[in-house]
């Protein structure tokens, strides 16, 4: 989108140079102090309008994943038109990729030989695939009880992971350490205002391939907060530039015994975000985040879109994952079944009736094979003959 | 490509119209006799031609599947210039997705009800993915020793497992008889003329991504033979067309342990193919092969285009899993892997030196996380402070 004019403050509003300052507002501190970037939107359209990205044949990661439309399945849920867009199918299979690639592109323009990251799961999986194509070294930091299944694909990139004696809040906090002492470029959480300029681009995709026409609710699943932002963000700007006439209007889905970001939201009075921390638990582990680190962005956001968050238990996300590889083709991960969840809950509600819907696969179900087990069903085990088939069917 | 002409048997020549055979040759059986589809050369390019694709801005699973390019690793090995093409990207994360997807659309038009195939591996579970999104019922034969990650696939896209009291051969002996019995559409191996329609689209992909100068070589793992004829024909039909001007020399790679082709090709005289069946082992599961299906288009196809089958060792594909990943960002199953390492054998004999090469990864490495650890190194285990950090820099 051009040329960036400042960083501003999600809470105080104060606007920094990209040169002066390189992740939080130093007066609101790293949780409430997350910036956004902002461009000089009248600048914008001289390069980025319809036009110039109809002649654009150029077909990198972001142009585009699929979306994909299920016309019976919107009929089976009172729906006028049902897209899932697959994250799943990126590089590393998550949406992650869509951040990551950014922070990879920031460090190297910063000159950063190292980037770092804590956590066990995509993020981590996603920055060690993108820094392994580039000079970057990766340093992961990850609590002990990591699995080893998540452990062996940060070692397959060529990461170097710390196997840290603790929990995860001790490895991210060893890792905000180490990348101050050693100069190391951060990517962790929200901190880094660039991640949300990565995961914007969903939404742009998820618009042009619609023909600027996008669906009247878009449901994503909801974690730290960083990709309902980037989404809320995308279609913003697309609206601000004349690109798109309306919002659609974004569902945050969180899990039950995760949802500190969807509280804060209905608390939130149009002013001060609430923030208080949890133990969260569900089987959603890419969205299982007690202390979300852009609570406030994600808020802000959703509330300026006009959207809403709302909670699913994890016995629904277990069934949405077989209902949708079953109905979709698409098999997502947990966290990315949950907007799916969430779909059907509205829809049982009697509350998107006649309304366009689109969900947001944030992750592949290859990425947890052992949950998807326990609601796939069994095989049937038969000797070798036409007469055993026959008698199941 | 338009109408279809004709069903060819690669053996014996003879055509038959597609209403009148459904998947071998009659006179040559089903293992000499697979058909070739043919088309009316003279009448594509009204449709199909570079003006017509270049203005088509569709963007479907086809189009495009990203083909990335490494130029630091081009130069280390003495190439011009490395190409990747990534199907683990597919939607079930394989190749074969391209060939499920000309399955499901045929059997559709044939008014079948049901679709089957034998295997544990990736051409099950893209059929059932594929056959997911439709009113098609999906009936899986495996063995009973099937790993349970690769049940799990199946059975969350809802398809029918049948766990068969016996060997992989019995098992797809099982497919056939009930496939002829109860009058399923045949999905396995190389019988279906169809599949490597699908297949071919790799390199009509590879060729127009590369602005229809293709490099001189192209790498791709053999296991039945089908991926290898489907890309030898997407660059041969381009030729014809006059669409690209020269072929790309087409390196069959396989397993040591797996190489009936590789061994068939060494013999051939340029007008019979010996077929000499084996008991196969390696650890690139999906081109572990002893009686390949597709053996006499695939000798056949790779004499026309000029190409070659090599072989590699399990070690060899092994390490290339883990140089890929860790020099590329893509994470490769071991059958994915094989072509890579094909061409680090010949890179390393000076083969190639100056060329253009690319690389074909039929399967995600998410996939085979077993196989990927055993290669991957170790996370270093520290007590959560600086110091122990840096003892490890």
């Amino acid at each position: 989108m051009g040329k960036i004019k400042a960083l501003r403050c999600i809470t105080c509003g104060k606007e920094y140079s990209p040169t002066d300052v390189e992740y939080t507002c130093p007066d609101c501190g790293p949780r409430r102090g997350t910036l956004e970037v902002i461009y000089d939107y009248e600048q914008v359209p001289e390069k980025f309008n319809k036009e110039t990205l109809a002649r654009d044949m150029e077909r990198t990661m972001w142009r585009y994943l699929p979306v994909y439309e299920f016309p019976k399945l919107a009929t089976q849920h009172g729906l006028k038109a049902l897209y899932i867009k697959d994250d799943g199918q990126n590089p590393t299979a998550s949406y992650k990729d869509r951040a990551s690639s950014v922070v990879v592109i920031k460090a190297q323009e910063k000159r950063k030989k190292v980037v770092t990251a804590a956590s066990t799961g995509n993020a981590a999986s996603s920055l060690a695939g993108f820094s392994a194509a580039t000079d970057l070294e990766t340093m992961i930091f990850v609590p002990r009880t990591a699995p080893e299944a998540k452990v062996t694909q940060l070692l397959i990139y060529g990461a170097k992971v710390f196997l840290v004696n603790g929990s995860y809040d001790v490895a991210y906090d060893l890792a905000a350490e180490a990348a101050m002492e050693f100069g190391w470029y951060n990517r962790s959480a929200a901190v880094n205002p660039y991640l949300v300029e990565g995961k914007k681009t969903g939404a742009l995709e998820l618009a042009e391939q619609l023909s600027w026409n996008p669906p009247d609710f878009v449901f994503v699943g909801v974690g730290d907060g960083s990709v309902v932002s980037g989404i809320c963000k995308g279609f913003a700007e697309l609206q601000k530039l004349g690109m798109i006439e309306r919002l659609p209007q974004v569902i945050g889905v969180q899990a039950q015994g995760s949802a500190p970001i969807a509280a804060a939201f209905r608390k939130y009075d149009g002013k001060n975000v609430s923030i208080d921390d949890i133990e969260a638990a569900t089987v959603a582990d890419s969205i299982c985040v007690g202390k979300p680190r852009d609570i406030v962005k994600a808020v802000k956001y959703v509330h300026a879109n006009g959207g809403n968050f709302i909670t699913v238990s994890d016995e629904q996300i277990m069934a949405a994952i077989a209902t949708m590889a079953r109905e979709t083709g698409v098999f997502p991960e947990p966290a990315g079944a949950a907007p799916f969840a969430g779909l059907l809950k509205l829809a049982s509600e009697g509350k998107i009736t006649g309304k366009r819907a689109a969900i947001i696969v944030t992750g592949n179900g290859l990425k947890d094979i052992v949950t998807a087990r326990r609601v796939a069903g069994r095989a049937i085990e038969i000797e070798p003959t036409l007469a055993a088939v026959k008698e199941h069917l």
